[in-house]
């Protein structure tokens, strides 16, 4: 089993309530990779400008990141900065500079093409296609995206849906895709465009997770400290696609601990800002907060004579 | 083990997007006693009006509540009208007529005395106070309240949360009564004032309990259909006490259960307008509903080899 994600690796600045970072690490395939570099390795395929740090190359790779794939271009690597308020589910974004970003035209090493499960990130669905296509014969491809696709490319993006078995979505994507404001509703509308199924993330709320007729509700963490919510999406995803590529299953069991393991790395890459909480991250943490889950989420059944 | 409920009786009209209902049963006390009596009898503390139609008061013992706490003054029920917008999360009140409520002064009949249970509904601080008063031993004490009562009654408020064992609140109630948007440090916060366990409502997206070091997070049933919101909050209640006095119990496996049974009642409660779906509710769709939130949020351990 190997695991392949194309997306963005980007220069982020932040300001939250709780303080300010300029350009430091950030992106959708940055936060992924690394996320899911703990279950197994991860092969990456992004594009960096000429102003790039090493110090960010050298942290990838000693995550185990294969950089084969990570393309080193003329120019600026891609910059976002944002702002959260109070309400950290709601990023406001300040600026956007794509740079190299704005050329990138993904091409798989020949050594990628082998892999089995893929991360699409929150790219034009166009490029999305295009890396699915290089892949001989993939297992299990999972995608994200964005308002801005849903508007302004959606009959492509329905395109790529048909070439896709889960579609990761925040609530309100989820409603602008279907057109339909019950999530229930929504998330069936989207499953019959393609996708075997779909995780409708709620930030600070958990996720739920459908397929068929088959429902998973997955509660958030509840954070008493909680800094910088860049990158818990693709933090989530990174979990995910990590755990199931490792597991070698894609039955619900597994999808269900997927689900959960993705919110267990959603939760760490959140207590700090940038990939600082990711960076000194270990398993038996991860293990730790997985077994917290359980303990914050399970109940006993109930007794036969209470009605 | 005996249930004694206070809080309003009342005629509501609701406007939603899925339709309009004018002067139907409504009411704190309502939602709860008819929710909290499928565990067991309630004592219900109430008033109405000359108005007050026989066929709600007939519809209420017929569901096993006690109505030797129900007075009928002269003058006119109250009445709440409110509408909601697509999100169901957040009630508009058109109007508000307190009518025979205004000089509402519970006073329990000595049949009352003796209860073991009580749920103090959303009323003035100094009201709930005088019903805790007049119960010689109550074993466990809930309340709730709404940001009306915390913006101008807060001192009264905090006197009560000293004679409450759980308070009930939702997430803007929590940031607000503690002064702290964070929900985990709010829910401390609140903690430090008294009662030893606080339940967060969070609508759609289900409960979060606090007592002590024990956090439980329940997910809310994901329903595609969701017509009528009003009462959600009581009927969560109703089937939370309703259970713990039958139970018997207070440990955190019964509270658990009890908030998992809140969350049934709660979504039966807004799948139809006033207490329309509740009226035709029976043991067995509780049990089973009961179960599918079991299937719908719990997960296997971890394989030991993963990461």
């Amino acid at each position: 089993m190997a695991l392949l994600a194309v997306g963005s690796v980007a220069l982020d600045s932040v300001e939250t309530p709780f303080g300010t970072r300029r350009e430091v690490l950030g992106g959708s395939a940055t936060y992924f990779s690394t996320c899911a570099s703990f279950f197994g390795p991860v092969r990456l395929v992004a594009v960096v400008g000429e102003d790039f740090p090493d110090e960010h190359v050298s942290f990838l790779r000693s995550r185990g990141v294969d950089l084969a794939g990570l393309v080193r271009r003329p120019g600026r690597t891609f910059r976002w900065s944002g702002r959260y308020e109070f309400d950290l589910n709601q990023a406001h974004t300040l600026d956007t500079q794509l740079n190299v970003f704005a050329d990138f035209r993904p091409e798989l090493p020949e050594t990628y093409r082998d892999s089995s499960h893929i991360f699409l990130g929150n790219i034009d669905p166009d490029l999305q296609r295009r890396v699915v296509e290089q892949v001989r014969s993939p297992r299990f491809v999972a995608a994200d995206t964005m308002n801005f696709w849903i508007e302004s490319k959606r009959a492509s993006l329905v395109e790529t849906l048909k070439r896709v078995d889960l579609l990761f979505v925040n609530d309100a994507e989820a409603r602008q895709l279907a057109g339909e404001h019950n999530v229930v509703k929504a998330a069936r509308a989207i499953l019959s465009l393609g996708p075997k199924a779909v995780v409708v993330k709620r930030g600070e709320y958990g996720a739920l997770f459908f397929s068929g007729t088959e429902v998973f509700a997955a509660s958030a963490y509840p954070l008493p400290e909680l800094f910088d919510p860049t990158g818990a999406g693709d933090s989530f995803a990174g979990g995910f696609m990590g755990y199931l590529a490792r597991a070698r299953s894609l039955d619900h069991a597994a999808m269900r601990r997927a689900i959960v393991l993705g919110g267990v790395l959603a939760s760490f890459a959140v207590e700090k800002f940038s990939l600082e909480r990711l960076r000194v991250l270990n398993g038996d943490e991860i293990r730790s907060r997985f077994a917290e889950f359980r303990r914050l989420t399970h109940f006993e059944d109930l007794e036969s004579d209470i009605l």
